[in-house]
């Protein structure tokens, strides 16, 4: 990893090729406006910004949102923090991979035009005693992931927060937020989050991407033997299976969607449940004794030795 | 109070003399961005905008933020809005004044130019059951005054959010936001938010009044005898005899300052206390063991029967 001067420097080193680099919110702010002053000046009235935040270690995964943000915007703003608050471990949060070079040359060969990759000082300064005042994901970011990872939704709100003040382009411009639907929580908690705050950001959900056999891509499922494989089916087969029933007009089975994935052996279900998109409030039993009346959200967790895989699927009626 | 409607109708019935009120937060924008336009179109380059955040029940009181904010900005912008999430008691929600009609006069006479006046239901849409995300102020608002007021500054942080959210104008216009030094718990925790959630607003304190006795002045006031009165000076005499030490470069007497409100009759002393004025953790003993190095601010709170004053004063070295 470069050192910080070497990568600032990189701002006066500008090519239509590779994306600029900004470390702190000031230098970030002014590319952007800049960015988005050339946009208009060059007859485009209302510019659009797609951010996509990340945590670096970036990997041919994320092409899918950075693709969809280029497509739909002018300019495409990639953050790279690896950010403490979301961290239940500290020890998780040291380790994690810090690959700065590699990143920016794979957000530049994505086509983003920004990177905004601030230090743990820049982005909370006097960290860990501070931020004081966060945001508090309530209890949809207690449940599900949540459950096992106390803090974990508070830590993605309140950064999440940050970034989307620090990087929300001036007026004209449109401000986009893009989150992949693999992880169905995350993107329900922040979508409510720019509702229930009031955040001028228009979040962009990016479609799983499920392997033809239906496995849902992950980086874990390299950790999957071809047995192994074969007995993480279970999660997408008893979701295609409740969506079918949705699509039908059928009463959902829950029980029988949870037996499809239990049925394989050594596999532990964490949790099979039918919410509410919006809220993650979990359907009741009287709500499942009756079709759905409108789109319902099936989120799933288990262990698949040695990988705990999550996956989920809208069930529309 | 109006109807919602009479009220909206406001909106097309414009005249120098009288503010302007909105009770949506598309149509307040509208507004805002509005007036930033016929600025800048008049020449202003950079029109700055000052918020009063209120709960409406206007009184002259409230005359000292709106004047500074006056002087100090193109366009003042209220909000009027009795905010559910930081009573502690429902009833004390319920039987809070509302005097829309009237607030709407004095904001006009108080020279402010926009009101923002929602309704309980368009700023927290299904509350109660909502808002599911929120603003934690943490330990700073667990303290002091929140010790007794669970939730309420955590109610106060959402709302100023919320309200900070829509009201920011656009740029290349500036944002100001008005809050008494009375309240400097409060004053001190929406300063923390701005800084630690990146929140583009310059909070600009407005300086405590007092009488010519000292009595820092307070709407409860008036339900002191005369007896009550010459108490209650012992909460500014204990200020005063702490920030003269501070001045002179003496040790700070915590002891000595409380005894001088202890020693009133009747006057039960909650909590005095010298803080961090960005942080409001308390100066430790050993701390107070040496002159100030930097500035503090000492909190004072006190049952003065039949009511509950406080007060405060920052400590320069």
């Amino acid at each position: 990893m470069a050192s910080r001067p070497a990568l600032r420097a990189r701002l006066c080193d500008v090519t239509d090729q590779q994306a600029l680099l900004a470390t702190t919110a000031t230098d970030v702010k002014a590319v952007i406006a800049d960015k988005v002053a050339e946009l208009i000046a060059a007859g485009n009235p209302a510019p659009t910004v797609g951010l996509v935040p990340t945590m670096g270690a970036l990997h041919e995964g994320h092409g899918a949102l950075f693709e969809q943000a280029r497509t739909e915007n002018d300019l495409v703003v990639a953050s790279i923090f690896v950010n403490p608050l979301q961290f239940d471990q500290p020890e998780d949060f040291e380790h994690y991979p810090r690959t700065l070079e590699a990143d920016l040359e794979l957000v530049t060969t994505f086509g983003g035009g920004v990177v905004f990759a601030p230090s743990t000082q820049h982005m909370y300064p006097g960290y860990p005693d501070a931020p004081h005042i966060r945001v508090s994901a309530g209890e949809m970011g207690s449940m599900f992931e949540g459950a096992s990872r106390p803090g974990h939704f508070d830590g993605v709100c309140t950064v999440v927060a940050k970034l989307w003040n620090i990087l929300m382009p001036p007026a004209p411009a449109v401000f986009r937020s893009y989150f992949g639907q693999k992880d169905a929580q995350q993107l329900a908690i922040v979508t409510r989050m720019a509702h229930d705050l009031n955040i001028d950001v228009d979040i962009r959900p990016v479609a799983l991407v499920r392997a033809p056999s239906g496995l849902a891509l992950s980086s874990r499922n390299v950790r999957l033997d071809d047995h192994g494989m074969e007995k993480a089916l279970g999660l997408s087969q008893a979701l295609h299976y409740l969506a079918d029933q949705a699509t039908r007009g059928e009463l959902l089975d829950l029980s029988a969607a949870r037996d499809i994935i239990r049925s394989q052996e050594n596999v532990e279900l964490d949790y099979l449940e039918i919410v509410d998109p919006t809220t993650l409030q979990p359907l009741t039993p009287e709500q499942l004794q009756a079709p759905l009346e409108r789109e319902a959200l099936a989120l799933v967790a288990a262990w698949v030795p040695p990988v705990r895989l999550i996956d989920n699927m809208l069930l529309a009626p």
